[in-house]
């Protein structure tokens, strides 16, 4: 029963963290949430499909793709990524999430260059300025989070349900607790033995950890008005374009800068902060590092191909 | 008086020689025609402005680019590249050259996504099933080949102009032609020389090199019908998709085989043969020069970054 010791899989993998422009250097924006084997895709830049090609992702399992806003860096890699689903020979459905001015479009653009898909293309809209939950399953939702920036842009919340109690194990043989009927006791029952006695709940479970969630703030300047919303998030990415250095740039361009991501994890209390989003500009990104830990040591810099556990 | 003597430029670089879908060997194509440093892309698959960043392609020397068809490994990487000019500050402006369908959908695209550009685009749609000269300047003529493909698809023809006579230094010194009627002199004219002598044209100049032209056709199934318009073409770009133990497949999808390519090469007497448009399927490539070498001796495998000399 491995499943009731360890965690389960809530990984990030980086696919590119670069900002307005691929670079010799970095892709531009998506990365894949993995909630115990569920894929979920967040923004798809040009080049996002050569990147999972070269990734470990099972790209085949990816069946929702979140779209934070609609600058070129954060979808021009859609329309190539699905047309080849199609042509790997996908058939099982898939779900664009994205700002509502998208479907219009995207319509058109699907309909001319891949309208002899074989799988379903199913368009979910959502109002960036609105907190509101566009993804729920067993497990899991996944909230926009508004941002700051030059168009409507989203953040995305994914936060784990609370989860079932571990089952002890040992308990469980000691009462001759079925199998069949663990999953019954995890959700909250109490066993009955053969002669009778009521084992309480508490007695043969352990409660389960806290549950984890990762907020995606990628395009925006510094935004307290999120914080209440993401307050004790297990880790934030956080738009890190500048340096202060630039501060007068990231105040134009509503970005923000190392600083202010790291101001940010703090007020919210964050457990990790990854930083990304890079201006070309920094050929060395250790100082935009060293400048977000003056504020919040436990920051790292994204990287192509990196793989973090929340 | 260098440019009298040596070859003017007329290069190709190759950006992206796949098919069909950006493959961890290969990306889609697009590549760069270098004529006396005027540049032009022909097509533009995603990953485009990736490749050209790599490269050592002035990009913004780029004025015109001509797309062969629809399919989304020639054309998804426009809007990307059209959008970072921008913000790299281009003003110059840039002719985009396509099938005339692409029209109104790209003109939605820019609008939606590219609107703050600072250079003009101008759209200059075509007929890929006419035979028509789609670009022209004082030394270059660029025409559609219309191509055997799954949807209405062009090839293109550059082709260089007939030259003027070289001017031969040694004689035009001996007579005292002054710099100044150089130009007049390679263009046919005869000198007079100050006590009334007529020295003939042919006496002060050498005949010009022959002329130089490549056709592209990357995406065509075996295409008896174009032999007559690139007849004598010094070099040849041109689908080989598959090899012959695929014929099947390529029959199918209106793509060629290696050995298509090298009898095209052989009936239209090419100077060169570049072999390209890769399916993924072949880890090796060396099997698909082999197969080409067998009809054509001076075929060579496209490869990204590969620069070729007319």
């Amino acid at each position: 029963m491995q499943e009731d010791i360890e965690m389960e899989k809530f990984q990030i993998t980086i696919l590119g963290c670069g900002s307005a422009t691929p670079s010799p250097k970095h892709y531009t924006s998506s990365q894949i949430v993995n909630i115990r084997e569920k894929l979920f895709m967040i923004d798809c830049g040009e080049g996002t499909q050569i990147q999972l090609r070269r990734s470990k992702v099972a790209f085949a399992r990816i069946n929702h793709i979140f779209i934070s806003h609609l600058h070129g860096d954060h979808c021009f890699g859609l329309l190539g990524m699905v047309s080849s689903f199609g042509l790997m020979g996908r058939t099982a459905p898939l779900f664009i999430h994205a700002p509502k001015e998208m479907e219009p479009l995207l319509a058109q653009e699907l309909e001319f260059y891949c309208n002899r898909l074989e799988y379903q293309i199913t368009f979910q809209g959502f109002d960036p300025f609105a907190k509101e939950i566009i993804y729920e399953d067993r497990s899991l939702t996944v909230e926009t989070i508004p941002l700051k920036h030059g168009i409507p842009c989203a953040g995305f919340l994914f936060r784990e349900k609370p989860l079932a109690d571990h089952l002890d194990r040992e308990m469980a043989d000691f009462y001759k607790v079925p199998q069949w009927d663990y999953n019954r006791i995890k959700d909250g029952g109490d066993f009955v033995t053969e002669d009778g006695t009521v084992i309480p709940h508490s007695r043969l479970t352990k409660p389960a950890g806290p549950t984890r969630s990762y907020a995606y703030c990628c395009d925006t300047a510094y935004n307290p008005k999120m914080f209440d919303q993401i307050k004790g998030v297990s880790a934030i990415y956080h738009d890190s374009t500048y340096m202060e250095t630039e501060l007068v740039q990231a105040q134009k361009y509503l970005h923000s800068t190392a600083a202010q991501a790291a101001k940010t994890a703090a007020e919210v209390n964050a457990g990790k902060l990854i930083l990304g989003h890079f201006s070309a500009r920094y050929l060395n990104e250790q100082p935009i590092l060293a400048e977000a830990k003056e504020t919040f040591s436990n920051s790292i810099l994204a990287k192509e191909g990196m793989e973090i556990d929340i």
